[in-house]
């Protein structure tokens, strides 16, 4: 049986006072659950008679499909010690000039981690949108539902983790930086579009047939 | 700290081989995650100064978002128990006629559950998504990317909701259940595009200045 208990008391702490964890928590958990389905997938598919011609196909994709999926679920903690770096720097005390000038560095360091940490998560999402799609063209019909669920899945933690890169970008004094992430991040959001759209309509005409 | 172990054996479980925990399950929580984050916002909100004028507002949102939030949190449960109902009549025998009438019947509940479930689950995501606009237009700002997380999460919810009843609908022998259900889903999801992107775009304005 799942670990409802667990979850239970994840969602408590989610909707806690607490700001951790938060949204860019919530975004590395929903890629870590495309990458998981992709795997389940490709697992279930794997063990079909009908299926043999894509054996080896399915195969690679659930290796990549679980690398991401570890990747993904690692960043869970790195999002609250990047959000936590931060509001530590925010405390800091600003009594002398050494402080503030101090304070002011710590500050900037907190909000490059807090940008860089979500844009590495939308990049890894864009990669498991992609393994969904192949997943939903090639999988066993009888879970092809759940390759869908895994496209819109992580297209949903992508957006997430753009806002995280959105709120904090905007206060980092190296704009160069600041800017090349947006435009990295607005890139991979119009790719994750196109191609969780794909992979949902695939799934869909699948389920009409 | 987040309880990071726990999740990571729901992700390994949902990477599983083992179709349940699957996508239901996944649309379940990230419905439940959306609610979590609206009451995230409104409790980190009503503790802010300069929000008082919308205490009171903020206060019935996260009352309403902790119900939604308990209710999808039970849904993932619902979602394997009916997943098992429609496995295990699959699994009856089929000897006799009595036999074959009696396993037709039990796959007919079991369709029917494993199309109510996600059905519900993608309503309740709708008001999900309308809570998470109104966070998005008052609660604080130094949060208010998650409102946005919110919104993307219930609608990727309520997508993944729809692809379980598009699996499940057209063996329902019942054609009028499972077209109302269709079209039931359809209106939702429609609102649930609109209402979200109103969110996304409400939060990213915010974060623009």
């Amino acid at each position: 049986m799942i670990t409802q208990s667990s979850i239970d008391k994840f969602l408590e702490r989610l909707a806690s006072a607490d700001p951790t964890p938060g949204g860019g928590s919530a975004a590395a958990i929903m890629g870590a659950m495309g990458a998981a389905l992709v795997s389940m997938v490709c697992s279930v598919s794997i063990g079909k008679k009908d299926y043999e011609a894509v054996h080896a196909e399915l195969q690679a994709l659930r290796a990549r499909s679980e690398v991401l999926r570890l990747r993904l679920t690692a960043m869970v903690a790195e999002d609250v010690a990047a959000f936590g770096s931060l509001m530590a720097a925010y405390k800091l005390p600003k009594a002398s000039e050494l402080d503030k000038a101090r304070r002011a560095e710590a500050i900037q360091a907190g909000l490059r981690l807090a940008t860089e940490v979500p844009l590495d998560c939308a990049r890894v999402c864009a990669d498991v949108i992609g393994l969904a799609r192949r997943v939903g063209e090639h999988g066993y019909r009888g879970v092809i539902s759940d390759a869908g669920v895994g496209a819109v899945t992580a297209f949903a933690a992508a957006r997430s983790a753009a806002l995280n890169v959105y709120i904090n970008a905007p206060a980092l004094k190296d704009r160069d930086f600041a800017h090349a992430s947006v435009a990295e991040l607005e890139k991979l959001l119009v790719r994750c579009a196109v191609e969780s759209e794909a992979a949902y309509t695939i799934v869909c005409n699948k389920l009409e047939t």
